[in-house]
């Protein structure tokens, strides 16, 4: 299976192109020195999309360049083959498994949205579900930190977090929430088909989405600060969850 | 308590004098434009140190400056007071707790040091062990990953891990390391005076590291790729730590 790829686009007409049409760009390497027009107007989108630049030799362009055509600007972007929210419960059933998925509710920043596919992987969930709007996408940022597991675990993109577990629901699935007003993870049932939500960075899971949840688990913490990582708090919880389906085979 | 500070450095032969002494700065902000033999000897050596420069306008470096002569360069460094492993121990002792401590076997990266000093906050760690050579200090990247935990959890550098486990031994403390040629973790009994020992994010735990180590725990692993994250498996562990606890109370 090869749901992610990285690709090159190459020149200056390709590149602009690729900014208008909304394309993520993740990186661009642009020969040292260039400065005409089409060269500022790249500058201007790559700071307008936070795209990191690096100003490179012509020898090190040539070099990277897949086409031989680069005329001073190679960008790089990812392609990946989002997966549908039926593939993640597929995949549960081919297995033969209640269904474990992470609902992400705007997770921000990449290198923590990589960590938690790659746990997801590990623990042995089937899917991730993302929102559309807001959160981050599947930049190459997000596949190196998800050490792989972005081609093994699929990953679905939906509009809304909250109609999407209505919808589950309906097939039976259960949904549980990480806050720190919940019941300690420890005693509750998590055996069972699943979906396990994460909440963003700054602000947890958005009220509209902890309404719908079964249940509100929390992490016992014992220190003075307020929250674990996102990414710890969701391999934290993950983990209790396969403890307990372990524990119950 | 505040074991954390940043603090800037102001003006060229200051700036330049706290590269060559070997101080660790972690941002600086140069005068857009400037290029005079000092500023290019100070960018050579953030160049060589990898140290990230926001070229700003003299009006945002007199917001920036508090000596009100920055002359053009304004550098960020960060300063923290380190415990010792002595401090830690106490720390447990204060509390009337079996210690519980995280050793850090050359984390690189300063999300995951931030992170797992958040984590060993939260799970009620009494400190945290790093050593002295090859991997990252308490930059301000650090600072900021742990989410204030720094201010709050006593971090000492040692020599040498190894040398530091087997003088806690004769406290009476074990030892326990995170790697997959071990025993499932909730198979073990990590409930008494324990100190956790996280390896390397490409390596692992160093072999005379686990050596010393009187258990080797591991974390049950269905995908299909290698390794969780340092800091998810770092908090995945510890949190089976605090689960154990809570449950022998």
């Amino acid at each position: 299976m090869s749901r992610y790829e990285e690709f090159t686009i190459e020149g200056r007409n390709e590149v602009i192109e690729a900014f208008r049409s909304g394309k993520t760009i993740d990186r661009l390497f642009i020969l040292d020195g260039a400065g005409d027009g089409p060269i500022q107007t790249i500058k201007r989108e790559a700071k307008k999309h936070n795209v990191r630049i690096d100003f490179v030799s012509k020898v090190r362009l040539d070099q990277l360049s897949e086409s031989g055509k680069h005329q001073g600007v190679i960008a790089y972007m990812a392609a990946y083959e989002y997966a549908s929210v039926d593939d993640i419960l597929d995949a549960a059933r081919a297995k033969n498994e209640d269904p474990f998925v992470f609902l992400l509710d705007n997770i921000e920043d990449p290198h923590n949205l990589g960590a938690i596919i790659r746990t997801a992987n590990l623990a042995g969930a089937h899917g991730v579900i993302i929102p559309k709007n807001r959160a981050v996408g599947l930049t190459a940022t997000v596949a190196k930190a998800s050490a792989g597991a972005l081609n093994y675990t699929p990953v679905a993109k939906v509009t809304n977090i909250s109609k999407t577990i209505e919808e589950l629901k309906k097939e039976g699935m259960w949904f549980v929430c990480a806050d720190m007003d919940g019941s300690i993870m420890y005693d509750l049932n998590l055996t069972g088909p699943i979906g396990v939500v994460i909440g963003s960075e700054g602000e947890g899971v958005g009220r509209l989405v902890k309404d719908k949840c079964d249940f509100i688990a929390s992490i016992p913490m014992k220190g003075d600060i307020d929250s674990l990582n996102a990414s710890v708090a969701a391999g934290v919880l993950a983990y209790e969850i396969v403890r307990q389906r372990i524990k119950k085979q």
